[in-house]
């Protein structure tokens, strides 16, 4: 099948979704977002990757009361595709329950699947520093 | 007439609009985002809803300087739809004068009406606790 | 050309990418996103406008650390269009390396050009006091 536009409104209504499921405690869901052997990139936080989507949800559950109350992914934008495949790239906005935020980066490998699309790679960057430490020549 | 692909991003530009009305003062025109009979579900916050776009902008003009600066709204996903009326699942961010930061979340029920789409009912939850207040089995 | 469906989506995603290029430090591919002359209003802000691709850089790289780690694009709406020139509104919401953050709308001219559409014109808007300012009548 052709990569069409209703593929790419299904894709952003993905990426976004990620957000309600976390952040209403429907980590029973998560299976409607990833695939079962989704790869959770965490290399930026010195951490291991992530396999499959149980590991995600015990991670979520795990990391408990110190995730943010609420996840907002904005700046959605798929880079390139083929007929069952995507790259995309979005911003998730952590906010924290003492009213302060964070941001990471997320670049996603997106798969057509029977029941739908799925996000099969999820690689998270976290903003750390303005204009990704880029800086004016001395 | 079928729920199409521009009912679609004309459903998620009426969610979006909400934003630039509020922070813009543009409230004489909340009538372009609501049905005269909107309701506003605020069970989450222990009052009684508001029923009709007057008393929504009553109610805004009441907040006053105690309102964010800035309404942002992301993750808006169509969750379901018939010809017209569509279910509305997105996330509101609220940023104070001081910096910091609040979460929402808004499930909408919008209709199609002779001149558009509107909200014709909100409901509003305040996000305090992360993962929805899910926790790991003891 | 008329203006369809798919550039509604590509102007959405150039919006978006702005925010992806500047925190990721890619400045030198902000001539993807803005036109040879783009004007970048800053009235608002007490300064004179930006001319060109070249001084929008030059900009970002001198404020420097103070940039935001984050820019999260939001609420964007399409207000017109013609088949080669389209209205934006959108709101962009900058995340601190301290966890507060900020609001601006940005208000957007954008124009199809042989390398696909570009931003011609930005004005940007800070979010200072809420409602824009607009309060009860006395």
């Amino acid at each position: 099948m052709p990569f069409t536009l209703e593929d790419r409104l299904a894709v952003a209504e993905l990426i976004a979704l990620h957000g309600h499921f976390v952040d209403d405690g429907e980590l029973d869901r998560l299976d409607e977002l990833f695939t079962a052997d989704v790869v959770y990139d965490l290399t930026d936080f010195g951490q291991p990757p992530l396999s499959g989507v149980a590991a995600v949800r015990e991670a979520a559950l795990a990391l408990g009361a110190a995730n943010p109350v609420a996840h907002h992914v904005t700046n959605v934008v798929i880079t390139s595709w083929t007929d069952d495949r995507a790259q995309v790239r979005s911003k998730g906005l952590g906010v924290r329950a003492d009213g302060s935020c964070g941001s990471v980066s997320y670049q996603d490998t997106v798969v057509r699947t029977p029941d739908g699309w799925r996000i099969s790679h999820r690689r998270i960057v976290l903003r750390r520093i303005p204009l990704g430490g880029l800086s004016e020549p001395a």
